[in-house]
């Protein structure tokens, strides 16, 4: 069963296994302890601090272990904050951070700092000058992640390190993505991961912090690991997360040319066999095992739930999943479009049988995503015939006549739209949909059916209050042609140019 | 090898260790997710909280996984104290809890909070009414142990918590070394304990929350385990906390029977075989598999080398031992004293050997505290012709003639201390002994060598700078029957009495 969501966790890596069966036996005592079961708890966690360090790039004194990758940003975030809190309370962040390095900032500012977001391209990359200019002089610290967990673009860490250097502002690089392929850009202050996504297992973050930087660990803290993260050593954990660590970068680029080029199998294929889609995220500078894209009219709940059925496990960033009413802040930040989000991001290690499964999962994405537009009565789905407004599965958009509108109330499931042509599907010059109360991707499946009625030149007004249309109905424009000319409250207005 | 160390950390249990290694396989993936990996570890992740639920005597939705127990009572004192703000900032703890305890109440003080402590009797023990006492109209928290990590004193956990509950507090329970014996005691509003103290791994820690209790978790939080405890949950490791939890809990009786005995063993027969101790703790209502006792004039560092040369890991809570210059706060806040101190707490899975094993270290301890005495020339060492000069090793104190202060300067790699009988060893009205700059048991092995010194009724003043001497000093004069005039700085002053 091909598990295609390496980014969220892997399984745990052979050599880890070992290792923490051996350590469970070796390495449950208290390493504070002076007897024997405790010197030897002891040197086991020395030995992986030393494994770690290595693999990481620091010095062992450098390296804590934490519960978690988020405990080791939350930590490192609040005591490089706490360190420079004579220098300023200004942290700067790229807007398409993990969630972790997020939640640490609002924390910040809602305790009176400052929080100034970096702003991305549409590929997800961080412009190293607008970076460089958001270094004020109250600049406390700043946080990059070497790469995008969502999309896979890799940021420019070693260009914004030697300008944070320059302005005296220590970087934290959340490493999460990029450790186990050791590519996590040169010149960091401090790195934060977490081993359950390089096959160790769940339980172990790290928290590098380079000799020198100002760090006041934010109480309570206690006596062990320096005093940077309180609580009984998971050391069976942290043993086998540094021989997994250490394998996995031993492998790493054998494994990463191979996964590359599965990758761009999947960036090359995806768009010729599904239409309507958008491959997001830098098509060079990437992980090499990660790949994104999102499909218009499509419910990313319902693809995803598609997708398993036939045996694929991949995520997706799209609202309605997860438990989530609010699509990915990544995709919002980058401009792209948020609805039938799908990512996959293969695993390290995988097995021989990697290239038949990506090809399987190529054979059958047309019909699943087919499948689900049908499902919404949306343009390009299986049950096109009855509602194809704006084009033919495969047509092109300008080819499309105006379609039926009311044919969204028959979709199943979901609430019901209205779309309220204002001057008749006569082709006014305004149009207006009311989509408020309807869930993505309706609103933009809305908007797909009535563009044809009005001429070129002429106006559709779509309100819409679900989060997801705030940035779907700007990435539909784009990807369209059509002129997205804004929004006010609830109101979104689009010219048709085409 | 017997490990008697149990309340430090135990090995896993065979049960944990089944579950561990079938969760390593089913339950690496991000419960979060919707795909068939994520479902299966959600199932896993639900089903262990039904069971530690069960075991803990809550409802599963109150109750949350955390990464550690230290984790846990800094979550949840945090969080009780946000959440209960409006009522006041006055939080209420014993000053024997566990280190995290007072680690979160030093750090709710440093941000303005007031911290009350309410001290325990000479056994440890809390009195319930000066708790009820110390609850003023502004108390937003209080905590209390179950029952003692150091002695093994229970706790009257059942009467504060309804003192608590009749003044309106929440009582948070430290519940660590309890909840594998089923005594937590009844009527808390918020439970914490840790897996590894109950043969689950490391890395688990629990926090019950009863509904109806005010809690604001403090950020930065996230979505996992109801937003009160961040980052990716350790599902292997939870799965067999919660297995082992179950396991401890049915063959808790028997076991507490079993080592009950054990322990009522060595408390009756270490007074015997060893001179010049005091075995400390509540004799009645207490942990089943902890004793603890303290050896005047020896070195608790010293005592547990020489334990673990004959195979014997225990602990201790003198300083000069695990890398502290201070001792125990809890044998200080008993009033007992630190130096020489040996705890024995011993698993509760203990196989048959156990009986054998406490019979083996009741025939080593006596040779033992005699060989580390006498490497300090002090009384009732091995060396103790070369110096004894308050008592034979079995003699009585009284009959004790004076002896050569200058010995100590013999002692082996210590700091060299310096008597200065101001009247000389004629017995003069006054002798002042300098010990400043000598660690634990030193300044008491001075002042047991020149009570002599003066007649009954004369002053000893030891001059000491060790955090000890403030705890042990006081505590020879209750265990000598002499007379403890006070401290004045560095300066103590004890009359002789007989």
């Amino acid at each position: 069963m091909p598990y295609f969501d390496a980014a969220s966790s892997v399984p745990l890596h052979p050599v880890a296994r070992e290792a923490l069966i051996a350590a469970l036996d070796e390495g449950w005592a208290d390493p504070g302890r002076l007897h024997r079961e405790g010197r030897r708890a002891r040197m086991l966690l020395d030995a992986a601090r030393e494994t770690a360090s290595q693999a990481v790039g620091c010095r062992p004194d450098e390296l804590v272990f934490t519960p978690s990758g988020t405990s080791a940003l939350h930590t490192g975030i609040a005591g490089a904050l706490a360190g420079r809190r004579r220098t300023g309370r200004r942290l700067v962040v790229s807007a398409v951070e993990h969630s972790a390095v997020l939640h640490a900032a609002a924390a910040h500012e809602a305790a009176g700092g400052i929080v100034a977001q970096v702003p991305v391209d549409r590929t997800g990359r961080v412009p190293a000058a607008e970076f460089r200019a958001a270094l004020g002089e109250d600049t406390a610290l700043a946080c990059l992640q070497s790469a995008n967990h969502e999309v896979g673009t890799e940021q420019p860490v070693t260009e914004v390190a030697a300008a944070c250097a320059e302005a005296g502002v220590p970087l934290l690089v959340d490493a999460a993505q990029s450790l186990a392929w050791g590519r996590t850009g040169e010149g960091w202050s401090l790195l934060a991961a977490s081993a359950h996504k390089w096959g160790g297992p769940p339980g172990v973050g790290l928290l590098a912090v380079r000799k020198g930087v100002r760090f006041a660990p934010v109480a309570p803290t206690d006596e062990r690991e320096s005093g940077r993260a309180a609580g009984f050593e998971n050391i069976p954990a942290i043993v086998a997360a540094a021989a997994s660590l250490r394998a996995v970068r031993a492998e790493a680029d054998a494994s990463a040319a191979r996964l590359r080029a599965l990758v761009d199998r999947v960036r090359a294929r995806v768009p010729e066999s599904v239409p309507d889609v958008e491959v997001v995220g830098d098509p060079v500078r990437r992980l090499p095992n990660l790949v994104t894209f999102s499909c218009l009219y499509v419910d990313g709940e319902a693809l995803l739930h598609a997708l398993d059925r036939h045996g694929f496990s991949v995520s997706s960033g799209s609202s309605c999943t997860s438990s989530t009413l609010t699509p990915s802040h990544v995709l919002r930040a980058m401009g792209v479009l948020s609805e039938g989000n799908v990512r996959l991001s293969l695993p390290p290690g995988s097995a021989d049988s990697a290239e038949e499964d990506v090809e399987r999962f190529l054979e059958v994405l047309p019909e699943a995503v087919r499948e689900v537009r049908g499902r919404l009565a949306a343009p390009g789905g299986r049950d096109g015939t009855r509602a194809k407004p704006e084009a033919d599965a495969e047509g092109e958009p300008e080819a499309a006549a105006g379609g039926e509108p009311e044919a969204a109330a028959e979709a199943e499931s979901k609430p019901e739209t209205e779309a309220e042509p204002q001057h008749g599907a006569s082709g006014g010059p305004s149009v207006t949909v009311d989509a408020l109360g309807s869930l993505c991707p309706l609103p933009v499946i809305e908007l797909a059916k009535v563009i044809g009625d009005v001429p070129v030149g002429g106006v559709v007004t779509v309100l819409a209050d679900d989060e997801a249309a705030r940035a779907d109905i700007p990435a539909w424009c784009e990807m369209r042609g059509q002129e997205y000319l804004g929004a006010d409250g609830v109101e979104f207005r689009i010219r048709r140019l085409n």
